[in-house]
């Protein structure tokens, strides 16, 4: 073997290593898009006599929120999507004393599921749901109280009423 | 440094960058399998005098189904496991007026865990769960009201009956 | 092109190709951490007179335990946390006829968020609840009934009382 074409090798050997090697740690990391949040209210909402369109929910805590979806928002409520895939939504409300809680799941304003937490009794019904939604970039998601002269939400320090959501998926 | 050195530098640069992003972009690529489904059901289901056997619980509206898995049913009902791996169950169930629901979580056909929404007078009780099940190829996973005679689960159009699925982890 | 240009190339072609082949199946391999578990009760707990601390809900068998979190354990409850990331917990309880079930989830001992299941004439009330947390090494994870001298799980056979928890991102 001629000597430059051993030289040839060796450098293209290295080159090929070093190049490979900042190629898969860049291109190639699998950096997972992270997406989750767990919003809590304490209060009560609802009951607005006469009032009988859609009354979104509110929340007045952030448990948690991974990718900062409602970082500095003082009463979050609308979740907006900014990492296009599929989301898992779980949501929980109690009705307040001689009420039903009805909570419907929105997105872009369509009707998703809806939640019922049928009036008890002298106590609190109690509803939870989960559903699966594909988000496109600026999709939003809420949930709303319907027909709030007639139903309503119970919370209280306890922080009952919740609104959870992760990114299953990126697309 | 003779020039043909330098050439065989540049060439070889070009060369591994060209095949290094080539190679990362197929090989490399981090191909999440993806399964994430939520059914409703929007119309009653159980109450079948003197029927005792588990009645399986069938769904009439597709909200959301990646993967496909019951592309093409007109009444899903029974998740059956393509990709092997590790998935989470959620499902939620209202009661008839006058009765409890009683809703079943089996997996070929056995026993896992059970949703109770118990009954509340004038109004519909209502319930929900959520359980982990590590699947095989070919596994079924369904929903059943225990004693149809006696359980009932009550829906509508607001869709209050929901089977969700996701795959967390592929084998 | 000069032959030993020629030569060169295809010598630089092959060595970039299989060094980022070995550089990419190895070093780019998307590992992910798996944990997910599903724990259950048969049996009721609280309604002990006089007794108003916290207490800990105990598990009587596990569905599913991807990650060996519970491994050897007879009565698990609390889970820790080995792999950092970002987890979501789901629980669900039914309440002791005359009574409602009232159950923390704690992080390190601190209230997250709370299920309720108030009181149903003659029956049991149901409550399900779920929250995102993110956590470190170490930290703990459980579920409590609050002020158990007045309120109290119900559980049987169905394993109507569950703790489900799930890894969505590791850090």
């Amino acid at each position: 073997m001629a000597p430059w074409t051993l030289r040839t090798v060796l450098v293209c050997a290295v080159l090929a290593a070093a190049v490979g090697t900042v190629r898969c740690s860049t291109g190639c990391s699998c950096t997972q898009e992270k997406v989750a949040f767990t919003l809590t209210r304490s209060t009560d909402e609802g009951r607005i006599t006469g009032y009988n369109d859609d009354l979104i929910v509110t929340y007045d805590h952030v448990i948690t929120d991974v990718g900062g979806s409602f970082s500095g928002l003082k009463n979050p409520s609308v979740f907006t999507c900014k990492v296009p895939g599929v989301y898992m939504f779980s949501f929980t409300a109690l009705a307040q004393k001689h009420h039903s809680a009805y909570i419907k799941l929105l997105k872009n304003g369509q009707f998703q599921t809806a939640l019922w937490a049928g009036r008890v009794q002298g106590n609190h019904g109690s509803g939870s749901s989960t559903a699966v939604l594909h988000l496109r970039r600026g999709d939003r998601v809420w949930l709303a109280i319907g027909s709030p002269g007639y139903y309503a939400l119970h919370s209280n320090e306890n922080r009952f009423a919740t609104f959870t959501g992760v990114l299953l998926y990126p697309d």
